[in-house]
């Protein structure tokens, strides 16, 4: 009864919201119960999550899984009727990098086989390596001198950092409380606010400035592998790169990515002056041959004669990191986004407008596929010289903050845009969707559109185990996630690209960015 | 505040039910506060766990390191003034067995680390294996016959099960609240009630009594490795045995227990008719030269000449399983024991009877060490022959419910030292340690003392993440204690100890148990 009661309330507060002309968010509920029916009886999207993860595995831009997935995704996007289905040239990436094989264990003061991940773009030892580990702490770089000629044929445990390891009192997986909805929507913008619910502060990251030239350091001093990390605990580990991808990359030793546990008992053993001995067999390789990278992009045609040069466009990061296979991140937001477009095409959907999916690669080296189509197609956010497509462009949708159902979305500073999308949620508010929040929200591909002027958006997802067990971790994989979940978020996503390719108008649009030098370093 | 009213009515309680004679539970509050200060301000509870731990590694019974782990502890125990230290023979055990090496990967669809650990006492692949992966479902013996002729140069993923990983709502780790503890005193014994509070049902265990036939027929059909288990997530993995340590054990295959989500990929792929190869290099050994296991005995004798040949006995299970370093099954319970008895030496305790502390080997395999201790020397269970000896022990007290702190003492249905142990309690109130329930808990070495009728005890601790995370897993490292917990368990079971020592008659005894044929299957 609760529910019914919520949301004949959410109704009637869009109702008196949506007759402002231009403004109103009217829903096609004839569309919606299509929509529904195809996404909750036929749900395609835990099949197309089981391609892109077990079957296909981890997609690291430049690896051949990355590729063999992009493949795969617009094979089905032309088996499901799609027109125009390609992947894209969005330029150069750099060397692509793989695992071949991982193995690290302790081997004295007794055998213990550790957890450990190599970081993306490091070498592997090529064979079984032995040696001394030390405890090397680098917290400034006046630090490095203690440790000068003590490094040579040494195995470094790399840790700036004093990890506690403590109960854990609080669930993994949680959903947005009514409170924190609430206050989401409600808040004014005078508050310090976090940009990204799903992603917590990580006060355990070493020093991201500092490691190249400990880099440097330890490859000058002979050190022959490094143990890092220390963030994810019970076996979970998060993973990042530890080298660059790029062509002239400088050298870098060998490096694996722990856990804390594994970390802490190396720390504790070499702290009480224990000898410990570890053996690492590491094969990584790297892609030299090509560089190219590609999006993914298949259309439903718009069928207005005035609007089908027009573009609605919904999208999702393909890429993961290469832990796992990247489920949450972002196997379900390609999932989503490719059942959304294929419940469209299922329905018979005849939109006005053109719908384009795009599924991006390089998000995780900083938004690179979304950047690099947008400026091929819209526009230079460093200099705003903008091309004529970027009018064309009714609005951007992602999704990218795990496998959690959609629980809202952020209007991104909108606020004309607030009372439409009020109104296209009306519908959904007993399946948990009720909020606008005004707020901005980064970090993901919605922010390539954006900064050229170009209307994206982000919806609002329960966190689920999203910051504290998946994000860019080696447990990122199917298990993670919720058939429900992925359901009613590919139902909520095709709505909105449906009622936004059949608005009369384009979605109205913020003043447009001033130049802004310092984009580039917006992200990493 | 409330801290400070609850103590209050704890003690107004007790002090109604202690002043009746023999059942007094009266408390010298001097040596309670002696014994607080030298377990809070000087303790070395965490030293010790660390060298049992970090520095020794895990304790199999039977392995190198549980024989290095009792020599350190007899040292140890030496150092502090303890007498008649000595590690004691109970007799033979079987084969010894350790890991040397343990790696386990898929090779096919494409590259993935897996975490796996041997179960104990099965061989290594001595040597990198390489194979196809079958998935067999055997639930019941005649589903064995679908795989005849199939099995030959394949690794067998053997699920029963259909484990399905759901986002984790509920935090790993957990205290006892008011309600479950008062259910716990007030328990009136017509309900079925779990014995074992922090030993949680285990839905996902494979059915055992059908693991010889199987192990037989994949011998016999020449599969090659095994990979079962399932218990557990996150790159938590549930370890146990997987083959018997007899002389003349069967010969079985390589065998790896894994966690629940790669097991589960490894299941999809296979039930999707993907191929799956597998690769797996694990060197295990057997120690066959000798047999002979210890336990630990250490003691500070009585001081009263008519009770000091009277005995007080504290003790917990030294050994551990092989995943990790048994930090909380049961190096806690040791390293408390072992604080327990250096506190009293530390404050110069003179006890009226011989205090004597006892660390167990193969509590795991079935209380092994604590019966074979009890049998020498106190009689033997299963005729119920007693020996002069038996008379002798005023209580026994054991700790192996993980590294959770106190919070009372299951009376183990012995309705005359509940107002002596309601009295010993009451000074702890304000640590958290109240209850007294008069229940049975079962699965530990005071078992053994219970069942030739001595008054054997183990203690109530909050579960923290002992059955969700550390219970005979991979994560069950130093990591996972609090210092805090263990002081507090150490200062009680010291009072505890000391108060049994001082008091004027033995504890009150229970009828003795009846003659029980079937005892020896009590445990695994």
């Amino acid at each position: 009864m609760r529910k019914i009661a919520k949301y004949a309330v959410a109704g009637a507060a869009i109702i008196s919201m949506s007759f402002r002309g231009d403004n109103a968010g009217q829903v096609d509920m004839h569309t919606v119960s299509l929509i529904k029916n195809e996404g909750f009886r036929n749900s395609q999207v835990m099949n197309t999550l089981f391609e892109l993860t077990d079957v296909n595995g981890p997609r690291l831009t430049g690896s051949q899984g990355m590729y063999t997935a992009e493949l795969w995704a617009a094979k089905q996007l032309k088996k499901w009727g799609m027109q125009n289905v390609h992947i894209e040239r969005w330029g150069g990436f750099g060397k692509g990098w793989q695992i071949d094989k991982s193995y690290i264990a302790m081997r004295e003061p007794y055998y213990q086989p550790l957890i450990g991940v190599p970081r993306a773009w490091t070498p592997g030892t090529e064979g079984m390596l032995r040696g001394d580990a030390i405890l090397v702490r680098i917290e400034k770089l006046e630090d490095m001198a203690q440790y000068s000629g003590k490094l040579r044929g040494k195995m470094v445990v790399l840790s700036t950092l004093n990890n506690e390891t403590k109960p854990n009192f609080t669930a993994d997986a949680r959903r947005l409380t009514d409170e924190e909805l609430h206050k989401m929507e409600m808040d004014n913008h005078t508050e310090e606010v976090a940009t990204n619910l799903s992603r917590k502060a990580q006060p355990g990251r070493p020093r991201v400035n500092l490691r190249p030239q400990i880099d440097s350091f330890l490859m000058e001093e002979g050190a022959i592998a490094v143990l890092s990390g220390g963030r994810g605990t019970m076996g979970t580990v998060f993973t990042s790169n530890g080298a660059s991808r790029k062509w002239d990359a400088k050298p870098v030793l060998p490096e694996m990515e722990m856990g804390n546990e594994h970390l802490a008992i190396l720390g504790r053993l070499l702290d009480a002056g224990k000898k410990v001995t570890l053996e690492m067999d590491s094969w990584t390789s790297f892609i030299t041959t090509d560089s190219t990278e590609y999006n993914v992009i298949a259309e439903i045609p718009g069928t207005d004669p005035q609007l089908k040069d027009e573009v609605v466009m919904l999208g999702a990061h393909l890429d993961s990191w290469h832990a796992s296979t990247g489920a949450t991140d972002n196997g379900t937001g390609s999932a989503v986004m490719m059942e959304a477009i294929r419940i469209l095409k299922a329905i018979g959907a005849k939109p006005r407008r053109t719908i384009r999916l795009a599924l991006w690669s390089g998000e995780e080296q900083g938004l690179l596929g979304s950047r690099g189509y947008v400026k091929k197609h819209f526009g230079d956010r460093l200099t705003m010289k903008l091309k004529p497509g970027q009018k064309m462009v009714s609005a951007y949708y992602n999704l990218d903050n795990g496998g959690g159902k959609i629980r809202g979305i952020f209007a991104q500073e909108n606020d004309e845009v607030r009372s439409i999308f009020a109104g296209w949620l009306a519908p959904f508010a007993d399946l948990g969707a009720t909020t606008v929040t005004l707020r901005n929200t980064g970090s993901t591909d919605h922010i390539s559109f954006d900064e050229v002027g170009i209307p994206g958006f982000q919806f609002i997802q329960d966190p689920l185990e999203y910051g504290t067990r998946t994000h860019h971790t080696n447990m990122d994989s199917y298990d993670r996630v919720s058939a429900n979940d992925l359901q009613q978020a590919s139902v909520i996503v095709a709505s909105f690209v449906y009622h936004t390719a059949m608005r009369t108008q384009k979605l109205p649009r913020k003043p447009l960015p001033k130049v802004n030098k310092a984009a580039d370093s917006y992200r990493r």
